[in-house]
């Protein structure tokens, strides 16, 4: 019997990268599709995988979850859970953006053979959904996390810093996890703050945008690892190379863009040929980690 | 040779359903469209299929059409014929919202080591594709048919009632067998039609929608069989289980939409894969009912 | 590890012909877009294959590039290959309408076994796709070309006269070789085209209309072949057959649109496959033209 993986996402034309890591994961085939709405039209498609295979051949038939926008992924996997009853269901995959697999493969280099506990790490560029995750996971191995948003020129400085503020509140209340907002705007801010005994940066921001010049990072005296997972030029952390995996640059433990990135891939793989252990795996970014923890990089 | 099915549907999305049963029954490769419109677009697809391969390795293509409107599915039915020329033709198959595979089920599941030759049979909820299916189906065994449609709160009984006696006399131009309207509103109705010697009722109404109370099948003395293929709750009749299967309560024999449901899908099944026998099949109801006859339930 | 092709074209339906060629051709799986533009999606489609396999593994995927309107095909082309860098690559075939096949085909079918150096080639609905490719790989082969539009009622000869000498400037400018546009508006044009010493007659008109009357071309004493590559009635030479191959008639060589055809289809499939040797083949006509050398028709 095929494993069938039904990927569903918002944007209009569903994901080479997504389609080619799973068919390299042994998926049989996938039906794709983009443009989905959670909506009636969803609703068919979940049921065209419930109803189509009975009791234990359920379980070759996963839902992958994905596309650029998080927000909208999330809806659909609330949506797709919600029309699963007793043990109709199948195994679902949420990796929109691959955020979840970044943050799970970051967090990991960090944290893979190392007493992190306690250690103060700050998360750079770290509103967006890599960030939040990372946040999450690093706190929840006992870290001290603070949590800051990169500058933007077109956008105003009090305002970011509401989001910042906000989006800490907001994983408290859901995941009960304390995230520290700090307010870096400029060079001045993030040395300030890097000061506080930070032994860790994680950056987070968007492809080709600088977020940490070298002159602050390499006089921190407090800092030992520093993680990048943008891969475009300018990249976020400056001096950093996108293969640098563990490298010491300036007395500093370096872990760049496609180091980074290689791991998540293989945590992509490892995640969706789980997805066909049972018709039971809901897999979000927290079992992603667990997927990692039990991999060998 | 890979066997390659071409899967045409006129929703805008083509089904999961359809694509994971063609696959179980052994279909290599699926090329699905949704979208499809009876034009120059559908020519270009089926020539696609019909000019690849030649000869005897034209059996290895077949095209399936689906999508939950019957009607535009017919029209892509006759339109794909069209465009056929001598021995340059696929097999095709029609099942748009599963309706021909279901009524091939139920009224096997009726016919099944019966005689049913003079039999009355009244199908309920009768104006649907695969009502007006089985009532053929069971005028072609001999039965004397009756056809009703579900009372709807939001439509006049008396334009319903015109439909009824429409669509027997369509039946009669198009397929030469008689079937009998009969006018039915409430459970007066119901009652007044079973007590003239009904011993089959074939429920085909919409998905959660109460179309027989247990009250009125219960106390009509001639009645025998019923069959339910409303798998929503409420069911389409009060007092069936889903997995009824020959299942005998207060002396009738019941048949819920579970049991016809497994049944349809092994024919399903089977029909894709006669698709590919050779590249002349013309997959219909009449033909998928043949099928279903010449399989185990 | 499968064998990936991506499967790009403006049209909103990706072409059902070039999937089953592909597959035909060993391609384990398709993963198909219509619609495509050459924009940021295409960007993404495109990374996505690029960024999925690592280094020898990135011969594993290919990309296809179809579609009816070979202008919007070409660009997409260019984009796709501006997007490579190093050894960051795809190998990329671009066939829209078949008109690269065809051309290879077509020319290998005069060319194969002959001595055509010096040979006047007149090639008659020379404006599309197949007649300019066709016109620049004689050229390349020694041939002298003279290039004329079939007439057309609804368009003024002189706009047309036009358009035949722009493109053979275009071609010349482009591709460094000389085409001699011809002007042909009718029988007694085409007789006096004819007259000047033609050895060879390629039309390449459109689907359906004829181009060339047997009046004229059994009247032609220097004329030696004649190809065709219209496969709908009226085809574009009177009196030749679909299925001619090298057949003689009237003491010309005649091949029809099927004996063309077919040996596209080889060519197609060998194209494929060659796309999957390494991951820097660029396929277009000139190379689907060497891949048709080397074949056994």
């Amino acid at each position: 019997m095929k494993k069938i993986l039904i990927h569903l996402e918002s944007d209009p034309k569903a994901s080479v990268f997504d389609q080619i890591a799973a068919y390299d994961a042994g998926v049989d085939q996938i039906i794709p599709y983009g443009g989905v709405q959670p909506g009636l039209e969803l609703s068919g498609l979940v049921y065209g995988g419930m109803f189509t295979r009975g009791g234990d051949e359920l379980k070759n038939t996963a839902i992958f979850i994905g596309g650029t926008d998080f927000a909208k992924a999330q809806v659909l996997m609330k949506k797709v859970q919600k029309l699963f009853f007793g043990p109709v269901r199948l195994s679902v995959m949420l990796d929109a953006n691959g955020s979840n697999t970044t943050a799970a493969a970051l967090v990991h280099k960090i944290v893979h053979g190392r007493d992190v506990k306690g250690k103060k790490v700050l998360v750079m560029g770290g509103t967006g959904p890599v960030g939040i995750r990372a946040a999450i996971l690093l706190a929840k191995e006992g870290c001290e996390v603070y949590l800051s948003s990169r500058e933007r020129p077109d956008e105003i400085p009090a305002e970011i810093w509401k989001t910042v503020q906000q989006i800490c509140n907001e994983i408290e209340e859901t995941y009960g996890v304390k995230i520290n907002p700090a307010e870096i705007s400029n060079n001045e801010d993030a040395k300030r703050v890097l000061a506080q005994g930070m032994n860790i940066v994680a950056c987070c921001g968007a492809p080709g945008s600088q977020i940490l010049d070298k002159e602050v990072w390499m006089n921190a005296p407090s800092l030992e690892i520093i993680t990048d997972i943008n891969a475009v030029n300018p990249l976020g952390v400056e001096g950093i190379k996108v293969s640098d995996n563990a490298k010491e640059r300036e007395g500093k433990i370096l872990y760049g863009a496609i180091a980074i990135g290689n791991f998540k891939m293989k945590i992509h793989r490892a995640a969706i040929q789980s997805l066909f252990k049972d018709n039971n795996q809901i897999l979000d970014f927290d079992s992603m980690y667990e997927i990692a923890k039990q991999m060998e990089e």
